[in-house]
């Protein structure tokens, strides 16, 4: 059946369940340009209101993830399973992850992204390590999945282009905040890696993208139910992004902080996201031994030895991670006190991490270039207890006159009062499909 | 105060009030590209869905309005009145209505345009008078308007320039039917003929845009409040679209029936609305002498000779006014016959106007051309009895295969029943500024 793009966001703008072969060729159209830029903006406001039941947002997603190269690793004998974060401040965990799981023996074939925004992207931390390249062929990401166990790569331009094209588009239209948008775009994505399993870390609380937890639950329950439809075992768990995760924010610190963290150290909350997650990853794929298991990995060395021969891989220098010392960082360092003593009730995610991507750790434009030695080290966060003078925060910049401009914003984050703030935990639901 | 194109479809699409320099701008920059199609598209869906409240809407059509050249006609002192429909089948009405309004003092810069879809077009219309051009240059508009008292001509290309980009692209996405669009898209274009005065007839029906009487009353009302924000006297009366006005569908057709009006013959009910319109127009010029007034106009012949006048005024040949069998026909004519005994229940509108489109008298997109000679004679209407075999309607038609295909569309227009069928008002209501 012919449809035509005026008809099918008649269709979607009148509250209608659009046909599963329309939106096939919707997408279809749209990445060949048959289908306008402003006929897609309308139909994505469209959607911004009326939404879409989960057949349609099935095929959607299917349309998106077939609109480029789809990757295939049943050569591959190990399970494939990836993470993926909605992203947040300090959210460095896939850094340390996927080298842990490849140790177990997870095949993990992570595409990933650049940071847009206050939220850091695992690329840049990644390109922080001299040589390392997250540019890859499809053959190279292929032959370093295959020798390693692991590749943390951007998407080639060949796949999923229609995401591509819709992004950029919904970006420039206010149609980005749209959960069956937000699902579908994250899904095409992960589901053209050939996946067996995918875990999903949706993040909930002010640095996250989506700060209600309520919404984050329905996205976590969207995507967990597309990737089902999908014959892919998808679980989504709602993790906590009220302040920072760990210490480090900002590029080169946090590779220092994952590598602390796969030598045996760092901080207890980067550890046990990364371990809970690594547990929920092996239960996906079916492998045996949990935490106990995990943990052995890190103690031996071998999800370390991981991080760096998928580094030397990739072209990195793997000095930077034998010595965390070597990695970027700015020459000006200033801190940040307490101006009075108390507990930390609040250390707030979404205004450290508006002010490291104003310092430069981060981007407002995907055009922007970042600053890869810019960073925040934060020496005091919720329940912690300081005295009026006590270090808060240490800042890595380059411009005196971003820091000036930014120090009041990057102090506010901070709430320090006489009575200790309510403990929160860090995972807040787990999510499987049809719940 | 600086914006950007996607903050302010944000504050649309989540239901606030855009801020009045805002739309300002938005209006100016999709003038001038700087906001993007597809921005406008997310907007215009945002609207859509959100609607625009009376001040919002009062600076969007002003911003349109002013997006390009406005008609100063401060140097004609006859008050200046336009009349304006929202289309319907073998609506002609401003044919007859304009001279006669010209002939009683009132000065009507009419700017009109083509039929698109199943309602006709008044310019089309006109240009079945050999040599008739609705292209004039402003001075040319200005000088006939000074002259004659009335003009009848398309917009020309430097007016309302945001309006005309508007249109398209609502035509390619799906949000034609808001109303908040199409009465700031009508009033825009009105207000910049520089009048002093408007009626609005709103139709509603089968054969109108808007078919609910609820929302022809939304759509009247909203106009009449954006003409009353910009100082001009502004009455909508909401009239029936159910059955074609008058007998005649199809432009050549439609000349004839407004010249027989103005010789003081033609059918009832445009008679009626001409004669009715033409009272509300006087009421806001401040004109006296009312209904008796216009048919003395018309018995005198002054309203038939204001018709010539503007006729030759813009080239056209004057002859096929007082000698209409010189119009423009089809060589071939079929009849459409009663296949049953009683009273005339329905005669649809849209089921009409549908045919005659189909039939060449009208355009489904802006660059088809039409066929003059097209028409339908309507030989009975609503309430009249016939008898088997009695003829229906006569079909002037140029392509034999076309009106095969539509035979049994148009003679599904009509049904006829054993009891007569109620009566219904033409003119329905009357709305003012404030209701």
């Amino acid at each position: 059946m012919a449809y035509t793009a005026v008809e099918l966001i008649e269709i979607k703008r009148d509250g209608g369940v659009l046909p599963l072969d329309g939106i096939e060729w919707l997408i279809r159209a749209y990445t060949d340009g048959t289908v306008t830029e402003y006929q897609m903006a309308a139909m994505a406001m469209a959607v911004f209101f009326n939404g879409m039941d989960g057949e349609e947002l099935a095929a959607w997603t299917s349309a998106m993830l077939h609109s480029g190269d789809v990757m295939d690793f049943s050569d591959v004998p190990a399970p494939k399973v990836d993470k993926h974060s909605t992203g947040g401040v300090g959210d460095k965990i896939s850094i340390p992850l996927a080298p842990l799981m490849a140790a177990v023996g997870i095949a993990v074939p992570m595409m990933t992204g650049r940071g847009l925004g206050y939220t850091g992207g695992t690329l840049d931390k990644l390109e922080t390590i001299p040589g390392f390249t997250s540019r890859l062929d499809p053959e190279r990401f292929h032959s370093t999945l295959v020798e390693h166990g692991l590749v943390l790569a951007g998407a080639s331009g060949t796949m999923v282009p229609a995401d591509r094209k819709l992004y950029e588009l919904r970006d420039a239209t206010a149609t980005v905040p749209s959960i069956p948008l937000i699902a579908s775009s994250i899904m095409s994505k992960k589901l053209a890696e050939g996946l067996d399993g995918l875990l999903l870390d949706v993040k909930t609380g002010s640095g996250a993208s989506i700060k209600v937890l309520q919404e984050s639950r329905a996205l976590a329950q969207t995507m967990v139910d597309i990737g089902a439809k999908h014959g892919v075992r998808t679980v989504a768990l709602i993790t906590w992004m009220g302040q920072p995760l760990g210490r480090e924010v900002g590029n080169a610190n946090e590779i220092r902080e994952s590598v602390e963290v796969l030598s045996g150290r760092g901080p207890e909350d980067v550890i046990e996201l990364t371990l809970a997650f690594g547990e929920v990853m092996m239960e996906i794929a079916g492998i045996e031994g949990g935490r106990e298991r995990l943990k052995q990995a890190i103690d031996s060395g071998a999800a370390l030895e991981k991080l760096v021969e998928v580094a030397v891989a990739q072209g990195g220098d793997p000095s930077v991670i034998e010595n965390p010392d070597l990695l970027p960082t700015c020459a000006d360092e200033a801190i940040l006190t307490a101006n009075r003593s108390g507990f930390v009730t609040r250390c707030d995610a979404l205004t450290v991490g508006v002010a490291a991507t104003r310092l430069g750790a981060g981007r407002d434009r995907k055009e922007d270039d970042i600053d890869p030695g810019v960073g925040i080290t934060i020496e005091a966060k919720m329940g912690d207890t300081v005295s009026t003078g006590d270090i808060l925060a240490r800042v890595r910049y380059s411009d005196p006159a971003k820091w000036e401009a930014e120090r009041d914003l990057l102090a506010s984050a901070w709430v320090i009062e006489d009575i200790p703030p309510e403990p929160q935990d860090l995972i807040i639901e787990r999510i499987e499909a049809g719940n």
